[in-house]
C-alpha cells in the first residue's frame, strides 16, 4: 500500500530561498572554509543587557501561561513606545505575536477569506509567500524597478491590479530585501487606494529605527485611515533578539485586533520570558539607536563603494534597514550563489548571498539580482565583498 | 465611509471557551474573591531547575535565529527521549514547533487541503476548532459518551464519519478534556482504520507522561502505519513549562516533516533560548515523572471523591492527564459557570470552571458537563470542589 500524501498546498509550500543553500554552506565550512553570510538578516550587534538581564533575572517559580493578549508590563510598554514615535494607539489596540511572522499571518487571515488577494510590491520578504500559502492568500505583486530605487510606481499602477478579491496592501518600509525608505508621500498614495478601493493596509515596519536619511512614516502617520491600517511589528532587529520571537500587530480597528486576541487565544500565549525581555529593552534609550544606525550607514556605505568597484554591478543607495538589493553582472544568479559556495573560495573564504529570484512572486524576475544583508562589521563586509568580485570575475571566465 | 470588514473566517473565529470567563473572573477579583482555577492546565508544579537554570546561563551574546527545524542540541535530545519511551525516531523525523498549538496547525495544513474533513471525537480540546478555523479545515466529530468513560466508540460508528474530503483522525490519549486514556486495543484500531481508508492519524501525546492506571500507547507504537503516524507533542505540560512555547512533530512520513520544515522556515524559527531550557529538561529522571503522577493521582482521587459527595454529579474516574470531564445537575452550564463568578462565594472564595459545551463541535451538547483541571494541591483542591458543590445547591433552589 502506498503512503498517504501530503496536501496540495503543503507541497507547494516554497522552501525558504534565504535558507535553502544552507547545505552546500555547511558542506563548504566542513572543507574549511570561513563563509561571510551576507544572506540572512541575522545582526552581529549583541542583545541589549536590558533585554538579556531581564531574562537571567526572570524569577517566576513556574513559566506559565501568560496572557494571549501579551503581558500587561509589555503592553504598557508597547502602547508608550508607539505614542513616543507619534503613533496614537492603547494598549486594547495591540496584539503581541510570536514574532513578527505571526503578526503577519494573523493579519491575512484578519483580512482575506481563502482565495483573495493581496497586493504586494516585488521584490519582497520572501516569507511572504509561506505565509501566503498557509494563509491560502494570493499575492498580487507590483513589480518595482532597482533603477527607480525600488520606489513605489505611479497611483494607477497599483490600481489596475485590483480586482473584486483584493482585500488588502502590503507594505514594508525601510524595506526588505531593498532597504527602501517610502517617502510620507508614497505612504499617503498607499493611504488614499486603501480608502478608494476599501482595502485595508498591512504595513510591515520591523526596520523602523533603521534609518539612515529621511524620516520613516508609518502607515499610522497618515490620517484618516485609522481604521484601516494594521503595523507589523517586531523586536528581532530592533533590539538583535532575532530568536526572542515577540512581535505584535497595531490597529485602531477593534474587529482586527478582536479577532487575533481569539487567534491568540487558539495558541495561548507568545513566550512569556521574552516577553518580560522585550518590555525591559523598551527602557533603552535613543542614544542606543543613534549608534546602531550610524554603524549600519557606516556598513551600508561601504556596500555601496564595494559595489562601485565591480564591473556592471548597480546598487542605488537605499535609505533604510540593513539589505540592498544588488544588480549583479551575472546570468543566473541561482547558479551563480550556490557556485560560490560548491566551487569559489578566495583564501579559503567565501560570500554567501541570498538569490533575487527568491523575493519575487512573478517567475523570471530577479535573476540577475542578490539581497545583500550588511550585517557584519566593515573590516568583514569588505573582504566578503571583494570575495563577492573576485568570484564573478573566476566565474564569468569559465567558460 | 464604513471600516473595512474583517474576512468571514477571522469574523467565525471563535473565543476560548476556556478563557472566556476570565473579564468576570478579573471582576470578582476586584472585590476581593479569591478564585480556585479548575478552568485552565496551568499545573502549580514548579518547573525543574534543569530547566529555568539553562535559560538563566544561556551565554550567548546575541539572541540570534536558530535553526527552523530545532536546534541540533534539543533534536539530538528529543530523538533520545522518544527511543527511550519506544518510539523509533532519529533527528530527521522531528520538526521542533513553537509550542504543541504549532505542530497541530502545521500537521492540519500538511494533512488536508482547504475544505477537507479530519475526524475528531468530543468532547476534545477546545482549541482545535481554532486551529481548523486557522488552517480552513472542517473537524467531524464522533460523540463519545460519559457512560463509557469517554473510550472510543465501535469501528463502524467512526468509519461512518469519512467521507471523500476525510484526510485523517485527530486523537489525543491521555485525553484533554476528559482523562481518558485509550487502550492498545483503541490505538490499533485507529491504526487500522487509517490504512483501510488511507488517512493520516495526528496524536496529540502531551500528556504521555501523566498516566495513573495502565500503560501510555503511542501511535507510533503501533505496527505497519509509520507513514501515516504523526504525533503532537509539547513540554507544557511535561516540565510545568507551559509559557515556554515549545513542542515538536514527530513522523518518519518525510514529506509531512519536510513541508512541516518549510512551513518552518517562513516562521524562522522557534525560542531559541526556550529550546536550550527544553534540551537540559531532557536530561531530567523517571524519578521527577514518578513523583509527579502520584502527586496528580492524589488529585484526581480528591476531585473524584468530592465529585461523588455532589448529589447528581456523575465522572468515571480517568486514567491520566489532569482532568475530569464532569456531569454537574445543572440545566445550562454556561450559565451556572459565569453565575459562580458574578453571584456566588463562600466565605469570601469561589471556583472556576470550564464549561462543557466549548469542547464539543455538535451544537447542544456538554450542556451538564464542565471541565476539572485538577491543577492545584489536594488541600485547595478539596476547597474548590465543596464550592462547586455548595454552589449548585444553591444555583439550583434559587427559584
Amino acid at each position: 500500500m502506498k503512503s498517504p500524501r501530503i496536501s496540495q498546498r503543503a507541497n507547494d509550500m516554497p522552501p525558504s530561498p534565504i535558507r535553502k543553500l544552507v547545505p552546500f554552506a555547511d558542506a563548504a565550512k566542513k572543507k574549511g572554509i570561513k563563509i561571510y553570510h551576507l544572506n540572512i538578516g541575522q545582526p552581529d550587534i549583541p542583545t541589549p543587557p536590558e533585554f538579556m538581564d531581564a531574562i537571567r533575572n526572570y524569577s517566576e517559580e513556574v513559566l506559565a501561561y501568560g496572557h494571549s493578549k501579551g503581558s500587561q508590563q509589555y503592553l504598557s510598554g508597547l502602547a508608550e513606545y508607539y505614542r513616543k514615535k507619534g503613533i496614537q494607539v492603547e494598549e486594547k489596540d495591540i496584539q503581541v505575536t510570536t514574532g513578527g511572522s505571526e503578526a503577519i499571518i494573523f493579519a491575512m487571515i484578519c483580512t482575506a477569506a481563502v482565495g483573495d488577494e493581496i497586493i504586494v510590491f516585488e521584490p519582497f520578504y520572501t516569507n511572504y509567500n509561506g505565509f501566503a500559502m498557509m494563509a491560502d492568500v494570493k499575492l498580487v505583486p507590483v513589480t518595482l524597478q532597482a533603477e527607480s530605487g525600488f520606489h513605489l510606481p505611479q497611483k494607477e499602477r497599483i490600481e489596475e491590479k485590483i480586482t473584486s478579491r483584493t482585500r488588502g496592501i502590503l507594505i514594508c518600509s525601510p524595506n526588505n530585501p531593498t532597504g527602501t525608505l517610502y517617502t510620507r508621500e508614497e505612504m499617503e498614495m498607499i493611504a488614499r487606494i486603501s480608502q478608494e478601493h476599501d482595502l485595508f493596509v498591512l504595513s510591515d515596519e520591523v526596520y523602523r529605527e533603521f534609518v539612515y536619511e529621511g524620516e520613516h512614516t508609518s502607515i499610522m502617520h497618515v490620517q484618516g485611515i485609522s481604521d484601516r491600517a494594521i503595523i507589523l511589528d517586531s523586536v528581532s532587529k530592533r533590539y538583535s533578539a532575532c530568536g526572542a520571537r515577540i512581535g505584535c500587530m497595531v490597529s485602531k480597528n477593534q474587529e482586527v485586533i478582536g479577532a487575533a486576541l481569539r487567534m491568540g487565544q487558539a495558541r495561548l500565549c507568545s513566550p512569556s520570558i521574552e516577553q518580560a525581555g522585550a518590555a525591559s529593552a523598551l527602557e533603552i534609550g535613543e542614544d542606543y539607536f543613534e549608534a546602531m544606525a550610524a554603524e549600519y550607514k557606516r556598513r551600508r556605505d561601504t556596500v555601496c563603494e564595494e559595489l562601485e568597484k565591480i564591473p556592471g554591478a548597480m546598487c542605488l543607495k537605499p535609505s533604510g534597514a540593513f539589505y540592498v538589493m544588488a544588480k549583479l553582472p551575472v546570468k543566473d544568479i541561482e547558479d551563480f550563489s550556490q557556485w560560490m559556495l560548491t566551487d569559489f573560495n578566495l583564501d579559503g573564504e567565501t560570500t554567501m548571498i541570498a538569490p533575487g529570484p527568491g523575493f519575487y512572486a512573478t517567475p523570471g524576475k530577479g535573476q540577475d539580482e542578490a539581497r545583500i544583508a550588511y550585517v557584519l562589521n566593515v573590516d568583514d563586509l569588505k573582504k566578503a565583498m571583494r570575495i563577492i568580485g573576485r568570484g564573478i570575475e573566476t566565474y564569468n571566465s569559465r567558460r
